[in-house]
């Protein structure tokens, strides 16, 4: 079970480009994205389109998929502006074009089998499917690609100086993202009783399901609907669980939801506070955890997060109230799935992991 | 605090019209709609207009509203097909035109004000506002407008046998009816665990705020949104505290949100149960509670109610799962707000008021 | 080129049903639904299952296609309660089981293939493909299956009387429906200026493409969205040119577009009007047209349709302005694409095949 | 009637900022928003805050409006971040604060009070209101503040000469500038038949009209919904007649649809062609006029635009097809009605008037 630090706020990597690609030649450190057709992997394209420390050297479908033209997938891009070309394992052995890192979009085989290839011909790796994210006590462990590459869980704002130097970064899942954020700085600093269960309502939109072909995905079937998936039983479940190291016997129950929106996920968490909890304490939580953290946005008390207000940004909002009668209190939290959930915080990790300003080229 | 039976399943009215209206004569009662320019009011007209076993004698807008063409509110209507006329207290001493039932979609206030007038006429009422409901022990007592007219709380499964002998009928929240339905069965069959709190995370449709002229309620500031409301302190929650009986040190965490649909509702209830409770425990408390309700489905054991199932139709569809290990369950409720949660169980108790099928005129 | 009568207003069937089925017993005829699990097939359930004058005897999936329980597709069926079976060309030698008619919701060539058959077993067929719809000069002609067994094309309002005796009726496309209840009493009287060009831009909702599993119709790519297709070259332009019986030098442009809705159709048609025309003629020639037809509501000039006043209503609604100055008209007309443009228009065709009154069991 | 120049490819002004401030120092040009709360003048405040060439030196609500908070308004900005200020006359008396330009989003009759005022200090103004645009023949002119203050029409791609040495900057509205972008390169061209109407079917998301109080903007009015409004009598009609040029016997029919989407304008331009016109001629007209505008961009023959392809960017997007058969042609334009239909436009205008790159700051 990975415990992360309970003090996140670690100085923060920052000044002049500190980068050296490993060929020597100074410059932009160059990145692959592979799996660039679904939509976290489109939105890492955009974002490193446009991102000043970096270079786009080239974008990658899934292994097996064939070359596509992202014009097809992205009305905004022109024909021909951006091309995903097909995977073949013979690219790592042309030298000269190796990157200096690579952003991995890809199912789990797919990054289980490619990252670890990548990391041996010294390619950084960014990747994004949960095959190296902790587990919790009972389920597998995740692979280790090797001694000095464990994965670095890439909760940037809590793992700032472990991802720095990481090889291996393991992206958040989106709900896990939202809702880690959200319990942490209370978890950490012990304003919780340890012997009540956490309740986390989610709520999201339906990229977060990835650009599926499933009838349950059609404008028809999820227009004017919200339905519920997988109740207690989600995907993200051990990944929670074992960040937030709770406690074998100490219930955690949670329940995502698929709203009609295209972006935008929200948690809603209830939990029981410690005896003697005041509710200065829960702010004062938030602001020791947050304080440096551009990508969170605290509102404080009784102001409460929307989806309008995080779509399209890498942040996360983050509001509460605490009911002392109830001994209660809930914190909402809303981000874009496929930014701050996904694509935002990937590139979060690429700047830690380059020594580049954390948020840079990510829209807050 | 009002409790409700333990057993709802008695034996439900029905058989042939045993009604006679007060004048003596036989034929269909006749009914008042007041309020009919709301969301609730209008789904009432809708009803009432092809309901079999009723007369809709007219329709009125609230109370200091003017005339309304309610073809400007429903496009589906042509013009002059239906109007909500000005409300004059002097409709009441026109003894030959009054109704036998009057069904009120009007503020708390106006309803406040109105129902005893109606009352002490011999017009028996069915109220959506939420003055007439049970409160928990800590608020205000709802107004008692006479000895043997004292409000029945309207949810339907649960008081149809008082409902049918009643003069003033508090029709239910919306969010309280689906909640209610939800876990009821399990309360009253002793299967939750009196130390646990019980968390409901509520989702609505904009239809549930009313027809009101808010920014919040524009397309353009709704659409593409999600957010809580009231976290912790909405106004149905002592009606639902009072009517589940939960005990003053229990916590009740509710909070409801606004999604980007017209109608429909669903709350998403989290548990944790007595020790000892066998999963097919909870399948039989629904099959007790609602094995003669027609407007409640039960989805059974890990299928799960959408929003899409719902709207259009007077029914409530729950789904269920329960987790042993975490000794937890969680329940979901699915309901069309305007129908199931208003006007629809309006016309549900209207049927049981005038001894027709429950379910009759509503869409299921 | 088939020609529509110029007066559609011959006296309706109606009175007592006059129906005895062909093997001589009286009663409730019987309807088979081939291809009840796309969205007009399964509406057209929706309406048979309710519909009093008729006994939906069963449905079938398309041929090739496994059985398949309803509940899987509409969310408002409990599973068991609705089924597409299998479809076997063995059925029809079953003579006993033999329905009196036929409702193909099926692709075209499946249409092309079993509609012969079914009329060789003196079943009445109402055929939704567009194969045995009337083509404009240069296109094929539709098959005709036999003598007395020519399709007679479906457009409910202008073509009651030849209905009503035919074997076989071709349902309209649900563009050319709502298209040509708007032209057709313009153009018939005479008011359009013969040398000038008529311009449809169309707006449909996306259950008008069908439930496919296509990028395009996912809710992330729909949503917030609107495109045309198919500009100038909808497959529904040889068909409505046919029935308006344009000359081959008119110009008829068409652009249909999808907007980000479930349900729902409008036209909006732009034309120039002979020189001379009043616009009370306009008025004049839309009241003669539908005077008898409650199936389609005349707003009026300067009043108009919306999609909110026509989903979920097997109704047209027609709105229209004239500008003299410019010798110009705009008609905009609006019904749900699976009702009044499929399934409700084939029930009203159904309903004319057996002497029901023509509107029974659509919803108005 | 304004008469635009037919060749648009003027060289585009660029280079190093050879701004100098009115009060002689040299720096970034100080800009006024004037009517913040509205959504165009709130999209002007996006975009002006992260522009790299102008300083946002304040923000004010209309005239008469109170100070407001514009977090309230846009959950993307933090309570204090912008703020609204009262607009006060006496401000334009300190002469020291006074801006080099200002923006007005303001209703028509304040901006006809305001512009002058500003102009007579020496303050450069881009109006977005209607009036001081074009008007056609028959409408009163626009009010000219003074001899070397006209009013300069701000269709970017058209006029950016003059827009260049401008006082007075009369922005286009929304509808004018797809339809004249559709249009003017085939008008000036002289591909189309003057003889024959012109066809534009508009369809506009909501925020196009504005942040308006009224139950037709309500979510569940506006949601699962399409409506014609104002059908051959938009009030943007005059103003595309006059910059088109049209003379007064040609039709020009226009009749905008409000969609449920957030934002987003699409324009579909149904046109005869003169005789002899060969289908790369619309093409090379097309390339001809916006061959140096980065903010056009052609699809070509064949493509078509979509609102995903444009929403969120300062661009245009056009696509066409031609059918000699009927010697028709359709064109369809698509923009972000808050970016390039307003405040994009705006940006863009400003940046000519101050001799910046003329995208500068605008998402393409």
């Amino acid at each position: 079970v990975t415990r992360l630090p309970l003090h996140p706020a670690a100085p923060l990597p920052s000044g002049p480009d500190r980068f050296v690609s490993p060929g020597g030649r100074p410059g932009r450190p160059s990145v692959w994205v592979v799996g660039g057709t679904g939509y976290s992997g489109l939105e890492a394209v955009r974002l490193l389109r446009t991102h000043p420390a970096f270079r786009l050297a080239r974008i990658f479908a899934s292994p097996g998929s064939p070359e596509r033209d992202l014009a097809e997938i992205d009305p905004g891009l022109a024909p021909g502006q951006a091309r995903a070309l097909p995977w073949s394992p013979a690219l790592l052995e042309e030298g000269a074009e190796r990157p200096d890192a690579a952003l991995l979009a890809l199912p789990d085989e797919a990054s289980a089998d490619l990252a670890p290839r990548l990391l041996a011909h010294g390619i950084r790796v960014v990747d994004l499917s949960s095959v190296f994210r902790p587990k919790s006590a009972g389920a597998a462990s995740p692979p280790t690609p090797g001694n000095d590459q464990d994965p670095v869980y890439g909760l940037t704002e809590w793992e700032a100086a472990r991802i720095a130097s990481a090889r291996l970064v393991a992206n958040p899942g989106c709900y896990a993202t939202a809702c880690l954020l959200a319990l942490l700085p209370l978890e950490r600093a012990g304003l919780l009783d340890p012997g009540e269960a956490v309740v986390v309502d989610g709520k999201s939109g339906i990229t977060g399901a990835g650009r599926r072909l499933e009838a349950d995905y059609l404008f028809a079937e999820a227009n004017e609907n919200c339905r519920p998936y997988s109740p207690l039983a989600h995907r993200h479940l051990p990944e929670i669980r074992a960040v937030l190291g709770l406690a074998a016997e100490r219930p955690l129950l949670f329940v995502p939801h698929v709203l009609p929106v295209s972006r935008g996920l929200m948690t809603t968490v209830y939990v029981r506070l410690a005896r003697g909890v005041a509710s200065g304490e829960i702010a004062a939580a938030f602001d020791h955890a947050y304080a440096a953290a551009p990508a969170v946005r605290l509102l404080g008390s009784g102001r409460w997060p929307q989806l309008r207000g995080v779509t399209g940004t890498g942040r996360c909002d983050i509001g509460w109230t605490a009911d002392p009668v109830q001994r209660a209190a809930v914190v909402v939290s809303a981000l874009d799935n496929l930014l701050k959930g996904a694509a935002g915080q990937a590139v979060q990790n690429l700047n830690l992991l380059f020594g580049r300003p954390r948020e840079e080229g990510i829209p807050l």
